[in-house]
């Protein structure tokens, strides 16, 4: 009884979010608390509004709110060229090195046996039938340098070059302002194997 | 465009959450699109229901959902100690400790010239009349340890020892489970001053 029910609530739902543990969930729903009514309203209503107006798109997986999503439609944007990612908020991160211009396809995951996610969990069918109907010319696989997604990328490499497309996977190495000290054994290999003349 | 609108929009609201940055804003945008309907109906109820339930106590302005609060009422907790707290959340840490027994009384804040907040923005014109009635034997200042909590302690100390009541202050040291290495100087020489017979 040391807080009043409906915070205790508040306190518990917070909880559920990734990365909000009970220190953190406390201070948000009192801040919740003293925020003005509208506000809260506002927050509300936009976390209603993502589950009720978004939706995947039926070419490529990504996230929209029109259907096929601007990516797939844009006229802007390079129908020759597919980067492949494993889930939608990985476009973005994509987006925003303004350095690609091509259209994307969302794997709704990776391939991890661990998991039980298999190729039939994925949207794998759907690549190799945009690949199939001829018009691209590279695909980018940019899933997660991790051990999921290298197997990811590997097993979709097999797949798509009998179609007679290019496959490439981005590049690993070591994160730009990072200090060669702190770089893993495994990264630090990739970096020497990926080097470049300069 | 790289994010569909309802999601630039969830992620602008919770990006004024505090200790929300871009970064949280847009893993907790991308979670909850992947989170049932039910379930995020459930947070955003919760939240609602939070602005909607919740008032401050009349007594102690401790926030409740039954007024005056529960902790004014029960007859198990012993009206003869105040304890006296800055915000409604300090009082779920003294509660925590399982040691205290007393009643509490919420300033809704801290003198703060800096911040324009004088006495009159306080409760503590409450606070002193729940003194002035008589069945108060002890006044806990369990405000913030910091400039503004220890400002507020003097100046409450200064009105509520007229009244003829005991007035404490919690203790300041170097917090347990710490390394003296960490503590600053100032911690260092309350701890030093606090210092008791074993």
């Amino acid at each position: 009884m040391t807080r009043p029910d409906p915070l205790a609530k508040l306190i518990e739902q917070l909880q559920r979010l990734p990365g909000i543990g009970p220190k953190s969930a406390g201070r948000l729903a009192y801040h919740i608390l003293k925020t003005p009514r509208e506000e809260v309203d506002r927050l509300a209503d936009a976390m209603r509004e993502v589950k009720e107006r978004i939706t995947y798109c039926s070419v490529c997986s990504n996230i929209t709110d029109i259907d096929p999503c601007f990516f797939c439609t844009s006229d802007a944007r390079d129908g020759r060229i597919i980067c492949v990612v494993e889930e939608p908020e990985n476009v973005n991160a994509i987006e925003k090195t303004r350095q690609f211009n091509g259209r994307y396809h969302v794997l709704m995951g990776a391939l991890s046996p661990l998991h039980g996610v298999g190729p039939g969990d994925l949207k794998i069918k759907e690549l190799l039938e945009r690949v199939a109907r001829g018009s691209v010319e590279e695909v980018i696989l940019a899933t997660n340098p991790n051990v999921e997604g290298e197997a990811t990328a590997i097993y979709l490499a097999k797949l798509l070059k009998p179609l007679g497309v290019r496959v490439t996977r981005i590049a690993m190495g070591v994160p730009v302002g990072s200090d060669l000290e702190y770089a893993d054994d495994v990264t630090m290999q990739r970096a020497m194997e990926g080097r470049r003349e300069i």
